[in-house]
């Protein structure tokens, strides 16, 4: 994980997780009842537990979760993060007191799964497709990384790397070895990670092994389910697509099934494509980006808009109101994008990370910290709102952790060059090869497109920067040391500078961020006629609370050029965008459900805020998707 | 039922079912296998027979249905009307076949339904919630009525009198009688078009307590289900407004549930009210049309946009593609507006039977009578179209017993006068107290407004003529023997003449028929910032066959004034609209599916054709709702 500081804007948010969110998430698995399960000092727990009052004074229950373990993890990475950001000897505390759970978990053999070990012993291994139990082993191994360099405590660490031991052992192609792999991908990502942190080999050919399986006949989810002595095809999910293993991975071609488990598989493979220069794996990774991000992706970076599997449905499905677009499947996109950075810079790639991460992703987070969303439409009545807390607990850890580690997504090193992926005030400590540079950015970003860089270095070094220049910006342009920079397209995208730097050299950038309406293709129903405003990284909505019920009234003119920028104070300052708009109104109509008077305008200046930002005031309507007139 | 011949655009309709429509049912029906289940010479077949090849080569099976009684005897209506139209030894000896075995079937004490004497005996009268019993009943009844009116043949008449006698000691308020009535409703109209045709008081007051009773408590369905000992929550449909016995009728005032089965009780109640001046019934049924028609119709008269219930969901829920929208409820909705009328002429009730009339129901038969409709979507992407049959064979004899019996629709008539509801060639043998009047009316309605009206009279006689004024025409202008009539308002929308008739006396209506563009009320989502346009009393549709692919790129101006009105031969010299209109390209996109450059428009000349004639030609694309433009 590269040490970077991070100020302005990122690190407001990076504050309210470390200051709220990260104690939020712990207390929320303990009301949950997660450490009961997990706990090897306490009683087995009942399979339903008490959980909240209904709205009707009963009791609920909510059924212990075989993926607990996994939510966990993704609290203790949060953590991670926040103590990396701030000390915080309580949250430290507690995290270590989680870590001893699960270190008292673990079997002699290496074993460790809180559901395998306490609710259903006996039972490992025996159902790879619905159980999650390498997935929860995945995000474990994250969580045992980033704590380790986050505090330098091994603990998990070593605990999670018997357990990667043992994983070893059980799976491959070996007599006596399962040729299985996970239904919910993650462990894939995982064991490059650990086997990165580790320097581990082993690790990496596994992730490479699980890969490579999937999808291969006979299908190993139809013998593992005949061995249960079940039929395979007696299953709720009905299609293998659902967990992307309808095929071998180099056969895919089309972004299919549960979302999130379609980007976990995408990031393990372009992992793997990475550690092993495979290029085969790299055409195929490029056929589906392509499918994703030119068919099946809303603009704000959301994908899956079904809830039934929780993912993929038809090309240019993407209606508004009922959107899924689960913050994890956005956080997901955002992790895919950023492996598909590493064979090197490409706009294609850190353009959509940044288009997921700063629009469907950070949705799922309340400015203060306190309030997730799961699912994140593009345009509501009025009824969906923030909440505090999930029975599916996936999104509020997984967007916290994606926030405190935006650091790691920003920059791209390699032995001869550092690439700018994102923009944000920070000071960032990286290694080009083996020089060390300091790359230090002052800007507003995202509220304002004037970036400047500084470079620290304790003596002279060649090495190439590199910049991208967003898609959206149009004609962006840089200074070096005060004198302007040709801009050279070399296809990728990104502004190569090499050369000798010195401390102190200084690059500007100027990313026009004008008001910009952007139009879906025509065969997105859900968007005929309409116009999503966008400006720089940002896309816009409009909400009740600004523009009255009725949003549907609204039409945006073709001509941009009346908008203003506005900051807004109870938004943090966030950018609005005014814009002169016309109301349709219907002053004749009686209540007559038909009508041959044309409808009436008025006209007014529509409020738009960033989409990210949207149900953090009082409740009401809200629309990105406003219709357009001529 | 008036003696009226039918010329013109209905003539050739009715002629086009009785010379196919009705041998085509019949043929079905024996193909089918309802024979099989009706004729009580034949062996008892199983539930499940044999029905046709699936496209896989294997055979598919049909379930034997507890309602097929209804299917044939609205079968045996058709064919009774087809008879009236023309001599057919053919047909109407295939329908004495039938009505033999009716009348094999009844029982001692009069009963008589197929599926409780043959398939499911002794179980009779115990689940009138879901059995279709007294829904059979019903139409079977309405048949009788008709074949004695056509054929003079009592034979079925005389059944069903026994039958309705046998259903009079069954039900009722007395003790060891049942205080039930039926799931389906249709029985209630049944009983009051016996009533009227035999001069039968019992069947009107049984019909009247019918009524009475739904919804009251103890529920009926729920005391039944308990006799039958089972629970009455464990029930597919949930809730009793899927049958409109969720309460008291006079309580009720939202349309619900079943589409089919509220018109077919609102029409009983019509006539209840009718029959018995019950204002208090008129004041439910009041509402319950403002409901309908102010909130969940769609432009087409269709009805019940959700395939889940086959009827209602929430206002202003409109979706077009998806509409569901049966033949058989935009009959029933027309059913139910010409018994609205029942107590005098009003324009809200006759302008609402026009306009299901030619649109949402007449879309159900194709124009040579041989293929139909069930579910009249407003918007098609090309995979919606007419079948040959279907496994619940409704709407077909619906249909064609509503277009062969279109004189019953034309006029109301009353002690002292005659009203004219529905404008077409015709000349109609009316009585306006006892004087008998001919009324001819010479237009080649819809195609154009002019309507010459001459009246036949023995002798001059005074009585008032009441002509309708469509809601949709603006301002009519009318001639009397060549002498302008002013047009007075009475609030009814109906030009009222009273004065004294002569032999030969002539009236002219001229009816302004502009292409008119409609408007839905702002709240109807799928039709937002879209336009039907109409002529007349028709809805116009645009097809693929004439306007190319990509219906949803065609934008109509604001201005209409250069539409031009054009025969089209193969759609029988049916008036098509001619419309310039943009079309949107988009020649920039290469593929993206976000874009900042707008698109660009080409001008084209778009033909839009009746909506009750799409799917007559090649198969494509269909669009009524069209994007308009500013």
């Amino acid at each position: 994980m590269p040490d970077v500081d991070v100020r302005g804007f990122w690190g407001e948010r990076i504050d309210a997780v470390a200051d709220r969110t990260a104690m939020i998430l712990y207390d929320r698995c303990v009301a949950a009842g997660m450490f009961d399960q997990i706990d090897p000092a306490r009683p087995v727990p009942p399979v339903k537990m008490p959980w909240h009052m209904r709205a009707d004074g009963t009791p609920d229950t909510v059924n212990v979760q075989m993926f607990w373990d996994s939510d966990v993890a993704k609290v203790i990475e949060t953590a991670a993060y926040a103590l990396y950001r701030k000390p915080n000897a309580d949250l430290e505390a507690k995290m270590d007191a989680i870590i001893e759970m699960f270190a008292g978990l673990q079997q002699p053999d290496g074993y460790m799964n809180s559901w395998f070990v306490r609710m259903q012993p006996g039972h490992r291994w025996t159902n790879l497709r619905d159980c999650h139990e390498l997935y929860c082993a995945g995000h474990l191994m994250e969580a045992a990384v980033a704590y380790f360099h986050a505090t330098g405590k091994r603990k998990l660490l070593d605990v999670m790397c018997r357990y990667a031991d043992h994983i070893d052992e059980t799976f491959g192609p070996k007599p006596g070895q399962k040729p299985g792999y996970c239904g919910h991908e993650e462990i894939e990502l995982a064991l490059i990670r650990l086997g990165r942190a580790t320097g581990e080999q082993r690790y990496l050919d596994l992730a490479r092994y699980f890969i490579e399986q999937r999808g291969q006949q006979p299908h190993y989810f139809d013998v593992e389910a005949a061995a249960r002595g079940v039929d395979p095809a007696q299953w709720r999910h009905k299609t293998y697509t659902y967990n992307q293993s309808h095929l071998p991975v180099r056969e895919q071609g089309k972004v299919v099934g549960h979302a999130v488990r379609a980007m976990y598989l995408y990031s393990g493979m372009a992992d793997v494509a990475t550690e092993f220069g495979d290029d085969s794996l790299t055409d195929a990774l490029n056929r589906l980006w392509e499918d994703l991000t030119s068919k099946q992706m809303y603009v704000t970076g959301g994908i899956g808009p079904a809830a039934s599997n929780e993912g993929f449905t038809d090309y240019y499905d993407l209606p508004n109101e009922s959107a899924y677009a689960e913050t994890c499947a956005a956080v997901a996109l955002m992790m895919w994008a950023s492996r598909m950075l590493g064979r090197g810079p490409d706009r294609r790639y850190a353009d959509i990370m940044e288009q997921a991460l700063y629009n469907g992703a950070l949705s799922g987070l309340s400015i203060d910290g306190s309030r997730f969303f799961y699912d994140n439409p593009l345009e509501s009545r009025g009824c969906h709102h923030r909440w505090s807390w999930h029975r599916c607990p996936c999104c509020p850890p997984n967007i916290a952790r994606t926030v405190t580690a935006i650091g790691s997504y920003m920059y791209g090193i390699s032995a001869d060059g550092i690439a700018v992926h994102l923009y944000g005030a920070s000071t960032a400590r990286l290694s080009a090869g083996a020089t060390a540079v300091t790359l230090r950015q002052e800007t507003d970003y995202p509220a304002d497109g004037r970036v400047d860089v500084t470079i620290g270095l304790d003596r002279p070094a060649r090495f190439t920067l590199s910049l991208r220049m967003p898609g959206w910006c149009g004609q962006a342009a840089v200074t070096l040391n005060g004198e302007a920079v040709p801009m050279v397209e070399n296809g990728d995208g990104y502004l190569h500078l090499a050369r000798e730097w010195k401390d102190g050299d200084t690059i500007a950038l100027d990313l026009p961020m004008p008001v910009r309406a952007l139009h879906a293709h025509p065969a997105v129903k859900a968007d005929l006629g309409r116009v999503a405003i966008a400006r720089g990284p940002l896309i816009y909505c409009a909400e009740e609370v600004d523009n009255a019920a009725d949003l549907n009234a609204l039409i945006v003119p073709e001509d941009l050029s009346a908008a203003k920028t506005v900051p807004v104070p109870d938004l943090g300052g966030a950018v609005a965008i005014d814009l002169p708009v016309r109301r349709e109104q219907w002053p004749q109509r009686e209540g007559r459900l038909y009508d041959d008077h044309p409808p009436e305008y008025a006209t007014m200046t529509a409020r738009l805020i960033p989409y990210h930002l949207w149900d953090n005031r009082e409740p009401g309507e809200m629309l990105v998707w406003i219709r357009g007139g001529r």
